[in-house]
């Protein structure tokens, strides 16, 4: 039986295992890259890419509908749901493109295609039959679509995103399940485009929000678009001539509703199940995930590292980039094992209006029983917002009492990924809300709204005075 | 003659002197704010908030053509003029509204309505005959359109800003002067609401650019969508029949146009020329301004402070606003002075693409003799801004080779608004350019625009790696 041996060996060639791979090189040629799929990544494939390439275009279908109130007529836009999965597909194979070419351009020296199974904490069997005996590894495998089973009785018509981006053409009807990131871009996307859709959510969630005041807002104003249940009585899900149906309780009455298809987007799951965990000394959570260390990557003690959506933590692109630097590194200098800073977080859901959430949640503030003051600004009167026509949502953000500092938001309304990376900053720098409010902001702009929000969220930590009404971000600055 | 003494006596009652009232009645009641025109400010009558109204309205009017790219298609909007200049006027009379509610609300003993004069450094006439004695002073009269005297040929077709947004109805043509922000903004919104437009500039400006590069691209890409002359040579002003005629030079001949209306965007001049400085003790610089600290207010060791457009330095809202503040604090506590700190240099144009500056311009870090580096990233391959159709434009950014500071940016490209308050946050919180790139960018997101000019510039400065070719804003993070 062939023996391979390695210093580092990295299973998977997703966005955290490429991250790895460019790391490790820095330091030893003696690497193994290891990819039982398709080049590319699921940001680029399924994900973050041909997702916001469909929000566009629908995007571009509700704008139209949005400049009456300017004086500016249009009539309803054709269509054409050929040519929209066809830029769909087109712009994703383009980036799928940069990333197959980058990989490929690597030595082949270093890539293997083979299916790779833990044997022990030190050696993997490949699905080509060779072991490889590795120095350190790191577990880069990602994810995917999460689908409870009661689902599968959509049989053939039980769709995920990764499905939604091959469409040739858009279809007449879809039942989304899932009011999380992918349900509400996705649902939302091709309602815009003319799809007939009803988002089916659970437990009143709404993307990622924590604060109720946010997330009842964000799910009236989304409930105001288009057919959505923050919290829907479904059942009887089912296989039906040409689509699916199932038995739905609204206002009280059990509806049968039916669809093309049903879109499932109910959560990711890390792919750690058949990678032969029990073959190591890693101690595994409930859910089957390696106990890790989020600042070196490390399982436990072993040389085991562990980074993107395989870790089961935050599975975003800049994350599993990040997570795959800090275990690339560590791998390649392993046994020293160095401590990495986190970046801020920060997340956003591309809907509209946008949903974003910014270092620590309102949930976590609450459950730890820090003493936090809140701001808040609705965007239904925020100048610009109004000038622009994009006036509608809610900006809450949080401070500590005992030290000013500007703690973390969440928001639903007009340019949230901007204020997010603004927020974001900020918070990562450490800055009080009193620094905040030194820095500028110009006129008249969408920032002037999260100023009255950090005014209104100083004055409730009692640190400064009670900003004046109305025109405070339209006028004289007050 | 009756004579009014008050310990604060402020001049305009606009943004500045809105501002500065607002601070001096924390100390003092014995306050005196004269105004000789209508309440409201420069801002919110002829200023931001109508201009904005108008660039959302041509932004209404040009989206329909940008969608066919995604598969959706509309047909020529309807523009209909009436109801475009309809909600400028009401939307900015609503903004207007609010000042003037503010203002009339202030106690009627601090408020007098007439012309006031110096006599002295402590006194003041008023047109209404009364003399005013004061400890101190603040000059905040404003600013108003600076207009060359050839253009007085126009005659009665000669508009300036203030005219645009009283229209009731959309004109057929009109010749533009200036490419400077009011220029650039209302040229560009008039094409684009239907209007036959030319502007004409002078030495290549194109807004408040100062980085050649970036300049010129502004310039290509604006001359692309309209017509637009950086550099005209215009002569023979004249009034004609129905409207205004010049003669051009374009490609070598002499054209000449006609248009309904010249509107003059070459600048504004402080209003501080009919004041009676001369009757004070007051050093004037060449253009008659006050010579004053920016950190104080105060001009010279004189009672008098100024701020605001009056003072001729950045006639920008936010910066008035900051100014009223300084010199209402200093004028309330005249003769302890103080200094304060002034926030990070910020500009944006609402043209489209908009236009942004930031900290130090490419000018004077250029005469500064600086040894400074430069990184960049041309918009029209960046992912997100590809996705979303906006892929155009020029960012150029700068940091200090000596200490690795980010120093300034310039730029012409998508939503330069948020990014400019991204870098200006960062500039005032003095951060590396290291430091900016160890915070995070989301995915997909235009910020990933920005870092990647950073890691050039960082490349550039020689304290960091070549960036991985492509895919490094669009894949797994490079």
């Amino acid at each position: 039986m062939e023996r391979i041996t390695t210093k580092v060996a990295i299973i998977g060639a997703g966005s955290a295992g490429m991250r790895a791979y460019r790391e490790v090189i820095k330091t030893t040629d003696d690497v193994l890259l290891t990819e039982d799929g398709p080049y590319g990544t699921t940001c680029a494939r399924v994900g973050c890419m041909p997702s916001k390439l469909l929000v566009s275009a629908a995007e571009a279908a509700h704008v139209g509908q949005q400049t009456a109130q300017m004086g500016v007529h249009y009539g309803a836009p054709e269509i054409d749901g050929s040519a929209v999965m066809d830029r769909v597909r087109r712009e994703r194979d383009r980036f799928v493109g940069f990333v197959e070419e980058t990989v490929e351009n690597w030595s082949e020296a270093h890539r293997v295609r083979a299916r790779a199974t833990f044997m022990s904490d030190n050696e993997l069997r490949l699905s080509d039959g060779r072991i490889v005996q590795a120095d350190s590894m790191i577990i880069a495998t990602g994810s995917r679509p999460n689908i409870p089973s009661f689902f599968n009785a959509f049989g053939d018509r039980l769709i995920v995103n990764d499905d939604v981006f091959s469409w040739d053409d858009l279809p007449t009807s879809v039942a989304v399940f899932g009011a999380g990131v992918i349900g509400l871009e996705l649902g939302q996307a091709l309602h815009r485009l003319g799809v007939r859709v009803t988002l089916f959510g659970r437990d009143h969630l709404v993307g990622p929000l924590t604060d109720p005041d946010v997330r009842d807002h964000a799910a009236s104003l989304f409930m105001n678009e288009f057919e959505f249940y923050p919290h829907a009585d479904v059942s009887n899900h089912r296989r039906a001539d040409d689509g699916i149906a199932v038995d739905v309780v609204i206002d009280g009455q059990v509806q049968t509703r039916v669809y093309d298809y049903a879109l499932i987007a109910t959560g990711r799951r890390p792919n750690i199940d058949n990678l032969g965990l029990e073959k190591t000394s890693l101690e595994l959570d409930a859910r089957g995930v390696p106990l890790h260390d989020i600042q070196t990557g490390q399982c436990g003690t072993a040389p085991i590292f562990i980074a993107g959506d395989a870790n089961n933590s935050a599975p975003l692109l800049h994350e599993a980039a990040d997570e795959g630097n800090i275990a690339g590194y560590n791998a390649a200098h392993f046994p020293e094992v160095r401590r990495f800073l986190r970046s801020a977080p920060i997340s956003v859901v591309f809907s509209d209006p946008q949903i974003m959430m910014v270092g620590e949640t309102y949930k976590a503030l609450t459950d730890s029983g820090k003493d936090f003051g809140v701001g808040s600004i609705d965007w239904s009167d925020q100048g610009r917002a109004r000038v622009m026509g994009l006036n509608a949502g809610l900006l809450r953000v949080y401070g500590d009492r005992e030290t000013g500092k500007f703690l973390g938001a969440e928001m639903v309304g007009p340019r949230a990924e901007h204020l997010a990376h603004l927020l974001a900053w900020s918070y990562q720098s450490n800055l009080t809300v009193a620094e905040m409010l030194e820095r500028p902001f110009y006129h008249p702009v969408i920032e002037e709204g999260l100023r009255t929000a950090l005014r209104l969220l100083h004055h409730d930590m009692q640190m400064g005075d009670m900003p004046p009404p109305r025109c405070i971000d339209c006028g004289p600055g007050g």
